[in-house]
């Protein structure tokens, strides 16, 4: 057994940054006291999800990587001593931000980023207009715990992206997220999408034989704009084994830290049991690298 | 709404061919007659699963296409004016056999075939030894009612192969599948695993906006080696909207047919709300054609 015990903050957030980043801060303390090597924040921990509209002066919220929370948070896993991933609004250059995650290591430095290689686009979802789609692929950061398969949010719903993780060696997926329902589609419809949401990602997990941890905010963030009711965050954060078994699974409303054991051995048991990547048709997955395949 | 009314018989096979055959005809009849327009079989339904050993002699199984199955279930077809996906161990000329779903069409001609791509090779499930690898890509088959993407059972567990077949512009994914439990494996294992092989499908459905049917055997094949207590078939075939959500499910030791109702049209409003195929990243999916990404 390989075990890595990993700590996931679900919480909510409002305008006032300090006191979101004081509390995500408490929580990474109490995961540690609870013995997580390793902590998972969740997209975009330290604000407000701020995509609710489409407004320039909201990239003063961007950050150089490194920089004020790589410097706070990394000083915080070197007095833990533990792994901390977070999930930034990176501001490179002007004119190009991106939606980065950052893999902090014991020692407080940086160990590796990933860039989101998806952005979504829909009503309070505004992401096309603030993020660079990333331009650093699917690489996996090592740490001295594992390799990490970080992908974030809307990455979610691609297996290629999860496949891809799996191919270049993670040894887990994890997925910051912010992830929510709004007011114009009924409850039913939303149980149902928040269904789908879980449901694709055990799928990567059973597909690739990897533990995947998925953190996501909660609480009700109102629309700036005053046009809808805002997004209802889902919560639901949750993990699974290699074999896409729940491990774990946060209450829609509840704030505050899980830690969740995963045995990374268990990947390789799953795959000798059931060896998908020997078997797999590379000669015949081209259609896989076009848009379409009928024109 | 393009409501589409799809038949699944699930049965248990025996040695006597001649009566899993009429018993076969008899539900795709049942189906017909309580509605259904298509008719989806589990795979190798005219026999017990005879991978269970390597033996020559059972090549013997094989037969053309055409041959007596799409003659005898084409008339059929023809009789009751409806779509039959077959599954049928093809013998395509000696030393080349495959693993083969055919489509008949109302008027009981072929519409198309799809010969298995991903082939399993484990304990009990010796599929390697008679099935050469499909030659013939992910190629969703056009009929009358609507163009079927056709996969075999060890296929399921591929993205890669439920992707191809929505960017070929498969309307629904079809999984006919011979799966179940092996004695060495316990009986919580055995559950999770049953549980990964629904959760991965239903994954495919999310992930490409589409409607999944899987029909899988029942009953218990005793192993004719003599080595071990033979296969315990999982049964448990189920049906999916477009976004995952089930629609159906059989027990595990029910014989018979369940007609279920899909809307072909959920894939488009489903896909609106949640446009995946848009954001494809295919500039970056390079490492999908590899084996491995590492070396």
């Amino acid at each position: 057994m390989r075990k890595l015990r990993i700590g996931m903050v679900q919480q909510h957030c409002t305008a006032d940054i300090a006191d979101n980043i004081a509390r995500l801060q408490g929580y990474v303390r109490e995961a540690a006291a609870k013995g997580a090597q390793l902590v998972v924040l969740q997209e975009l921990h330290n604000s407000l999800y701020f995509c609710q509209e489409e407004n320039t002066k909201l990239c003063d919220l961007a950050e150089p990587i490194p920089g004020p929370s790589t410097e706070s948070f990394g000083a915080l896993a070197r007095e833990l001593g533990i792994v901390i991933v977070l999930s930034l609004f990176e501001r490179r250059t002007p004119g190009i931000y991106h939606n980065t995650a950052v893999v902090l290591e014991t020692d407080g430095s940086i160990a590796g980023k990933y860039r989101k290689m998806h952005i979504p686009d829909d009503p309070l979802f505004y992401e096309k207009f603030y993020f660079t789609p990333g331009d650093m692929g699917f690489q996996p950061i090592k740490t001295s715990l594992a390799t990490l398969g970080i992908l974030v949010c809307w990455d979610q719903w691609y297996p290629e992206a999860a496949r891809a993780m799996a191919l270049n060696g993670a040894e887990l997926l994890i997925y910051p997220t912010a992830i929510g329902g709004v007011p114009t589609d009924p409850d039913w419809e939303q149980a149902q999408q928040r269904q789908a949401w879980q449901l694709v990602q055990r799928g990567h997990s059973v597909a690739n034989g990897l533990p995947v941890i998925t953190v996501n905010r909660t609480g009700v963030e109102p629309d700036p704009t005053g046009h809808s009711t805002g997004i209802d965050f889902w919560g639901h954060s949750f993990a699974t084994g290699a074999q896409g078994e729940l491990l774990t699974e946060f209450e829609k409303a509840e704030e505050g830290v899980r830690v969740v054991e995963v045995d990374l051995e268990q990947s390789e048991y799953v795959r000798r049991g059931w060896p998908f990547l020997r078997d797999r048709r590379i000669d015949a997955y081209d259609v896989l690298l076009k848009r379409y395949g009928l024109d």
